[in-house]
């Protein structure tokens, strides 16, 4: 090992780099103990400090003897990325590969647990009901604490769920459903309480955006958000911008978060730099804090130690990890999560919709006629260049962005696995796989729509206002 | 000139870069239009473009042609200090002159004005009054448009006063009464609302304290300063961690300054490193918002462009600077400033007193007898070593404590100067002077503890309860 290690240390991660000063300051140890000469030991000793210090810059944190970086390890994992691997966050997700994210390999390096049968079944023990078919198909894949979540539950210990939107147009597509969906559900069959962020104030940190327009697409986004069909009695949606003005429990949580966390933990995490505004780098505690049940005196009556349960998809979990960093050491119950996919692209698995594209998929706005157009036009087939090749080999179903988008909004389990078999076979062509798919999105765009006319300023405005819901704490 | 010239640009104001920059700007162009060497050419574009991330580094902005980063220069001011001069930030103030901090050259460091008997007059002018003695004798020394505010009040526009307190401990001593003695005339002269901000999220996120508490501090604190004489029909003091969650208008205000400053910037006018939490990094935003009045809606009915003027003592500038710089971007009018001195510490002017030293100063808890005890122990002596030697060569009144401390509290002006007089001839001795500060400190204190017992909870409660006050807008 070289004298000055920091070069050569700046690729190590932080559990290697711990391992590192835990050797070496073993080797010092045993310098001293063996009484080695004056200039051996100090030479370990700069060495151990010069380790102790890359572990500083890396993890933010003092290196302590015993205590392994253990969130910190996926924290800062967050954003890295080895050359093969896909890169999500926040902002980004890209990979190379036309079946999408490796799933599997994103829960080893974020270090959360599969939702495997066993947890799937447990659901179905505990509410009674049959698992959505989000769970049952991956869709919702990967998990934080969900068995402690269903521990309190069995026991009679209440939880709510906490999920957001950051509203950056005013035009949300299918994909942005998914969550609510089975949000939705969630609250359904556990019967809690529910509040969703709309991120306002992120979206006029990070876009070229008013205060005014942030402020309005959230509005907008919270119609096409209760027109999936939330009870107001049970739900709290809040705009960042209104409610940290009316809240007296949510900035005192903000400002907990803002103590415990440093631009060294953010920049690892979020991949911050010195050029990035203020509001960025404290931003995501604004995101951690409704993790807390004490951010919504009002609901809970106070109690600060209800669990919180957070359906997201897999790119916000960097959030959701540095939360759950900071959480006991605030004196707060770590949130659990349930992760889902990405919803793919119309042109392909390889990267996340743009609400910016309106090619990229389908809108809560289409109509009929456009979105016939879109899926015939853009979705990425999954069969062969030639009829005659299609029905010898058939088509294949991973790369395929109808059938895809029919594991998601198509229901009957046994429709999807008829038309799997067909299609995989050769009996059934691209086209026909196509009209099934525009057969199954355009009732259901055009119900959303008519269910979104009935929100009228004064449900949202129910929706918005903080208050009591229908459960007692 | 080396060519790598950023070790010793190092050193450079931001002024001074941006000369360098320009300098050799002309000089690419000239070698240019020259036709000189193609090697020599780029040589001097490499130099440049040096330069230029010298520039940006320092300044975290990019460097502009004819455009002298004026805002800027004073900003990243604040903090650097050459060898020989003053550290002031509101953290830190430190001198090696027994006569304190040299005024004269923080103006000039700062950029801000002096003021002189012209401004004095022409505030007797426009109000009618005579002006405080913290004004006729240089304790408020130095300003920032207040000849601005001055044309707006004489052509009867509006403005508003705002200053504030950081409650890092429940004692408050003498000095800290400054700045609301003097907000009160100032109040009292112009009959303007007043808005006065506790810090208590400040001093969570920077001292070793809970949130509850920060916020008792800050109700403690606000007993005091009300005790000072102010009208609540004129007067709103807020605690950050209250009135953020009962605010439509303050997190507004937040969240764009906070979008119009980078870490770079702050990190050059605060000395915020990467370790630091990201709740420090954004708190300068929270104390840059009340300066503009649409912070408080119910006070100015929802008008934005109400001018603000800040008096405070010099330390808390460099938050003012970058609000200044930030106000025409987000389309607010910048705040207007009053600075004063420092109060001295009893052992000598040299350093800003500490609460939590109780020698250091007179807290306003202190009973007639520890006040007689500690001015005559502590209170640093400008007289000679011997009564002799007092009596041949004289007392320096510009390093003796007592006679500064006389400064502020004894209002009148003839006693003042006969008492400079015989202490700097040497016909009074500082045994003799020590008692006048002693018979001028104890009834004021004295009165002051009487007015802050009728100071109930309900009182305070009143003051800081957001509200309409007694002006139209």
């Amino acid at each position: 090992m070289a004298d000055s290690p920091n070069c050569d240390l700046k690729s190590l991660s932080p559990l290697q780099l711990f391992e590192r000063v835990t050797e070496q300051g073993e080797k010092v140890r045993a310098l001293k103990a063996g009484k080695a000469p004056k200039d051996e030991i100090d030479a370990a000793v700069r060495m151990l400090l010069s380790l102790k210090l890359s572990y500083k810059t890396t993890t933010g944190q003092d290196y302590q003897a015993g205590l392994p970086p253990k969130d910190l390890v996926l924290i800062n994992n967050g954003t890295t990325k080895e050359e093969d691997e896909d890169l999500v966050d926040p902002w980004n997700v890209q990979t190379s590969n036309a079946k999408g994210v490796d799933y599997d390999k994103l829960i080893v390096r974020f270090g959360s647990s599969k939702i495997d049968t066993d947890l799937i079944n447990r659901i179905e023990r505990a509410t009674g009901q049959k698992p959505h078919h989000f769970l049952r198909r991956g869709i919702f894949f990967s998990h934080r604490d969900m068995d402690q979540v269903l521990d309190a539950y069995e026991n009679k210990k209440p939880f709510y769920l906490y999920t957001g939107r950051g509203p950056s147009s005013q035009a949300m597509h299918v994909g942005h459903l998914i969550p609510f969906l089975f949000t939705k559900w969630l609250q359904e069959v556990f019967d809690v309480p529910l509040v969703i962020q709309l991120t306002d104030d992120e979206k006029y940190l990070w876009k070229d955006m008013t205060i005014e327009k942030a402020y309005e697409y959230a509005r907008e986004n919270a119609k096409d958000i209760i027109a999936c069909g939330f009870d107001v009695n049970k739900t709290f949606i809040f705009s960042d911008l209104d409610y940290l003005g009316t809240s007296a429990g949510f900035y005192k949580n903000i400002v907990k978060v803002q103590k415990h966390v440093t631009f060294n933990q953010v920049k690892g995490i979020f991949g911050f730099t010195d050029s990035d505004c203020i509001g960025k780098i404290s931003f995501p505690a604004i995101q951690a804090a409704p993790s807390f049940s004490s951010s919504f005196p009002q609901i809970f009556n106070g109690k600060e130690n209800i669990q919180c349960l957070i359906p997201c998809a897999i790119d916000q979990d960097p959030y959701f990890r540095m939360t759950r960093d900071v959480a006991p050491r605030i004196g707060q119950p770590k949130p659990a999560l349930l992760h889902s996919v990405f919803f793919p692209a119309l042109q392909g698995a390889q990267t996340k919709m743009s609400a910016s594209d309106p090619n990229s998929s389908i809108f809560l706005t289409d109509t009929p006629k456009q979105i016939k157009t879109k899926i015939n036009k853009h979705a990425f087939s999954g069969g062969r260049d030639t009829i005659e090749e299609h029905r010898k080999y058939g088509g294949n179903c991973d790369v395929d962005v109808s059938f895809m988008y029919l594991t998601f909004f198509l229901e009957d389990d046994d429709r999807l696995e008829q038309l799997k078999q067909a299609y995989t076979s050769g009996e059934l062509l691209t086209g026909e796989l196509k009209k099934v798919l525009i057969e199954t999105m355009q009732p259901l765009v055009a119900a959303h729509q008519e269910r979104r006319k009935q929100v009228t300023d004064e449900i949202v405005k129910q929706f918005m206002t903080p208050r009591k819901l229908a459960f007692e704490f």
